[in-house]
């Protein structure tokens, strides 16, 4: 290629052929030699500079802000503050149609879900619902997403219920207060921590948790929900309070005496019909409102029906009278006592990572089908502020779901709206409708519970993995098996060390591959990749695709040591071995040892009577390689070239001239 | 260069030009395309044994095994554990004189320091003298450096201390017994450790402790264990039990009414007379000896004047008396009581870590000097069993250390031999000299060891790192600086963080390059590091230097959309963007998440109108994008190309075709 534009003299803007064309010759040319340059010298002030703005404003929020005037700056910070204010000026009639029918259909999952939930995280039903109704207007006003439902997760009240319950010596039972206490202190720390991550801009740091491990920890998390429902769906009285596995396995089949058939029944009724509704929205997803309606279809129908058979006198157990009002205030409840600081503290990140996790996710997955724009951070803060604002109004830990916003986005909401929508169908619910749930039985409340998780068990993913990956396959195992027979944070933090022991582990041993010729052209490639690709007699080209540092420094001096001594002693080549040229363009950055270790490669070539060239340093190398010449020129310029062609080419015309 | 041999017909064994050759044209003209292959299929298992083994067996350690009569191996099999069987059968007497020189030479180092570091660790005197006779026994045969000696060191001495100390309520000088039980106990888990490391091949791990967290993590150790020996240079009684620096200074000028002249006096002589020795031989190298012979001098010295001048009797501690006699067993003497488990064990792993890491390095460094290899996990099998062994013989931890084995190499050793002249001198001194020390005063020994570990203070190496790499400086600090402020433990802790924080940082933000063509070539290059490299109008050619995963996938996302849209919207550009041509030639390994992102690389690019093509992807990143493929044909083979140049000549052919 790099022939054509010179031999047609049409790119070069110079008609007359250089002379070289005309000679014949039958040794390699010394072809035109192109310098291995340094990138313009920056102060190590500036270049820190940019690696910082790179790490923590890598989309460049303000670069809009830009050559505005300073009251366009105020204007636009506002509204970079509060999204609303883009969107609400030209917010329209039909907008509004759209998002009244998502909002009214994610009220009615939001509802049944809220007491459900509360009860996983051994709250008061009725803190569900304040969940669902304050945090969805912060949001509405903060966040900009426009699919987002906003409420309690099933696996966020899971958790913060299991770790408060073990961190504290009585049951939720005996003292509720404390754990509404402390559930809303939990909730304080999780925004706090939300929240930072946002202002810092460590968005990144959630990354860490891949899509192979939320999957795997997911669906570990959906069992250890739907093993809870068991004590709902049988009727058991004296459940184990632990989580994992085993002892909740062996706390069902130690109570059989307790196992009511009434329950059972109704239980196994209910979940065939939102079984069936589930099944027949998947199927055919223009009735997607059929899965929407059918929990609160079914408290409404168990509820009737307990009602009318005074249930409550066979066995199963009902919610119990709950008060009408609103959110109450409830800063004077988060409590600061150092006896407990730590276990809020500790709850507080767990979940707040967790829930910003999913947040985030199911932000970014909605923005990237309807192709707008989602900032990480900006989500952050929002969420985070979200809560802090939920812990001072008897709201718990709020987050925006998977399957909630995934039923909003399906009934067509087209703002933020559908959340002041649904808050306001649970502010009607909370005034009026409280003394209706008086006979809701809660084994439909375990069913719907169930169901709702059960979808969080994606095996087409899990095989999808397991067909590309087989490592990240073993993280989302390691988060599924550590989920369901450790615990929570272990799962999730053995998926994480698996990952990022991965990550190390690809520095720690990088990819060496010997380069070879594609024939007839100037392109080298990996002799192992390419059938055509063929070494160049006497040439030994090596690529390291890597940073080169500390961490893999020794491994790389033994091994293209062992590779030079192999190379150049064996018998069976018709050429010696003279050169060995190192290419440098996969590795973007050095340390000092990887400098050593540059040089220190030195001295077995030098010793075989080898010649070792480095082909391509890229910016921050060369920078490096330029840096270690200052003191003791390790390599000189005549040891550095742009491409492998043109190293070979020299290299080659040198022999041939010293070996006429 | 491509052309070159096309142009000339002579590499491609056809004289027959093609005929691409004969139209001239104005467009540029549609190439010849070179497939993008993926690599020869493996199978999951062959692949993943291939990983294994260059992750275990870099070195491929029987390689020499392959092709030889079984019992050729079983020899070369009792060769390789016992490396001393290579070297002894060709010992000859002028390596025997070599070795007896340098032999001699380190044992008047190592009794000096065995009984000063036995000090540190609060242990009594002799049991530096055992440390420095079975374990250099041991190494000799199974070690495979010729240049280290092996004893105890100042670190590893004043870590075990300083942990077990804390760990333990009563002072050494009240329960010596339980403090000897407990460092041998602590040695026989670092000896432990280090053996399963070595016969584990985890070896790399300690390839994470950098020569920059070491240099400062040494001169960090240097700066606590000298200052450990104001105790002694002043003669002060009431010494803190701490090692960082405040409470150690406090406890000097607290204790001023202490300070005896007589001490001070004797120690700021002997001072003097080291420190000269020491920068003679520094000066001087042909007087290595000077500087080795120093400490033995001195203490034979200063016993003299002690004995003469009654010394003791005017405020001036001396060692006491002490027993001759070898090596006890101690395995009685092992300590598995569950209430110390905790404390040795971790004990254990940190001076194991540490001490392994010093012998690996030494044995490095004078293995690269003199050009032979070392085999670092033989090496800590081999250094873990001398310290198994020593625990069992009364020994505490030992290695190689940076000093002794620096006298050694200086002395002129051949092989490991030196190590058993070593050995002997120290038997004879045990067993016949050791009341001669009983006037050797402490402050003289303190002398020896400032002036032994000041050498780890390495300015220039610092000022080096700080030229080369700011990071890599700011590792080196904080270990410095953890070390002499908060612990031992955290100083090495917070620098390997930064260290592998670093490693992970360049994954989650990888660099990513805009690269344009060198005019006349066929060369693409980083528009920012090579001036002649012109942007192509029309096309906007990207690379990344990372493996894609979860961890950067988000932001490669965001930060290549951005770019995408900047380029598209950009109005001062002639020509309209039309091609995004990303460069995978320097992303080696990607995992699901990247080719999530790859795929969903093309929503943006669709929408706005461009086609975006992949360029050489290497051999694991093909394999899964053709996996991808399988299941939706994301990327079909026409968005595929072996090189830039490649993808741009048949891109712009296509286009010129379309819009003629």
């Amino acid at each position: 290629m790099e022939g054509t534009s010179d031999r047609y003299g049409v790119h070069n803007g110079s008609e007359i052929l250089p002379p070289k064309q005309a000679v014949v010759v039958k040794a390699p040319q010394p072809a035109v030699l192109h310098k291995v340059m340094a990138q313009p010298a920056q102060s190590s002030a500036s270049k820190m500079k940019g690696k910082v703005k790179e790490t923590f404003f890598p989309d460049d929020p303000f670069r809009s802000f830009k050559g505005q005037p300073l009251r366009k700056k105020w204007l636009m910070a506002v509204k970079y503050l509060f999204p609303i204010l883009e969107w609400l000026p030209g917010y329209s009639l039909s907008l509004f149609r759209s998002d009244l029918i998502a909002g009214l259909t994610i009220a009615s999952v939001a509802i049944p879900q809220g007491i459900s939930y509360a009860k996983l995280a051994d709250l008061p039903p009725i803190i569900g619902l304040f969940s669902s109704f304050v945090p969805p207007l912060v949001y509405t006003m903060l966040g900009s997403s426009r699919d987002l439902a906003v409420g309690p997760t099933s696996i966020t009240s899971l958790i913060m219920g299991a770790m408060l319950q073990k961190g504290v010596p009585v049951s939720p039972s005996e003292e509720p207060t404390l754990f509404l206490q402390l559930a809303l202190t939990s909730t304080l720390f999780a925004g706090l921590l939300q929240a930072s991550l946002g202002i810092l801009r460590l968005g990144f740091i959630i990354d860490f948790l891949s899509k192979a491990t939320l999957l795997g920890f997911m669906a570990g998390a959906a069992i250890i929900v739907s093993l809870q429902q068991l004590k709902e769906l049988l009727g058991i009285i004296h459940f184990t309070d632990k989580m994992d596995i085993v002892p909740v396995m062996a706390s069902v089949f130690q109570h059989t005496d307790e196992w009511s058939w009434q329950t059972m029944l109704m239980g196994a009724c209910f979940l065939v019909l939102l079984l069936s509704a589930r099944h027949v929205s998947m199927r055919w997803p223009e009735f997607f409102w059929i899965s929407a309606c059918a929990p609160l279809v079914s408290i409404i129908i168990s509820t009737v029906l307990i009602f009318l058979f005074k249930g409550e006198n066979h066995n199963i157990s009902i919610i119990g009278p709950l008060k009408c009002g609103l959110n109450h205030p409830s800063w004077d409840k988060l409590l600061f006592d150092p006896k407990y600081l730590g276990l809020t503290m500790k709850t507080g990140l767990v979940i707040g990572i967790i829930s910003l996790t999913e947040g985030v996710a199911v932000g970014r997955t909605f923005a990237s089908i309807k192709d707008y724009k989602v900032d990480g951070n900006k989500e952050m803060m929002a969420i985070g502020l979200m809560n802090i604002v939920g812990s001072c109004t008897s709201c718990y830990v709020t987050t925006g779901g998977f399957s909630r916003s995934a039923v909003n986005h399906n009934a067509g909401c087209k703002t933020a709206m559908s959340n002041v929508i649904m808050a306001l169908t649970v502010m009607v619910t909370l005034l009026f409708l409280m003394p209706l749930f008086v006979y809701t039985p809660n084994v439909v409340l375990g069913a719907i519970i169930i169901v709702a998780v059960i979808g969080l068990l994606d095996f087409s993913a899990a095989y999808h993995i397991w067909k590309m990956d087989k490592i990240d396959f073993l993280v989302c195992f390691c988060a599924f098996a550590g989920v369901i027979f450790l615990s929570v944070q272990q799962g999730l933090a053995i998926a994480v060390g698996i990952s990022v022991f991965r990550v190390l582990m690809q520095v720690t041993r990088p990819r060496m591959i010997i380069q070879g010729n594609i024939k007839g052209t100037d392109i080298y490639r990996n002799i192992h990749q390419y059938e055509e690709a063929q070494r160049v007699p006497g040439f030994l080209i090596l690529t390291v695709e890597a940073p080169i540092n500390f961490a893999n420094s020794n491994y790389l001096n033994e091994r293209t040591k062992r590779w030079i001594e192999d190379e150049s002693f064996s018998a069976n080549k018709q050429t010696k071995l003279r050169f060995v040229i190192f290419d440098l363009s996969a590795v973007p950055a050095i340390d000092t040892s990887g400098i050593a270790f540059l040089i220190d490669l030195k001295k077995p070539t030098e010793r075989l009577g080898l010649e070792l060239v480095l082909v391509n340093p890229t910016g921050e190398v060369m920078e490096k390689i330029q840096r270690a010449n200052g003191a003791h020129n390790h390599f000189r310029p005549d040891c550095l070239y742009l491409t492998i062609g043109e190293a070979i080419a020299s290299l080659s015309g040198e022999a041939s001239m010293a070996t006429p």
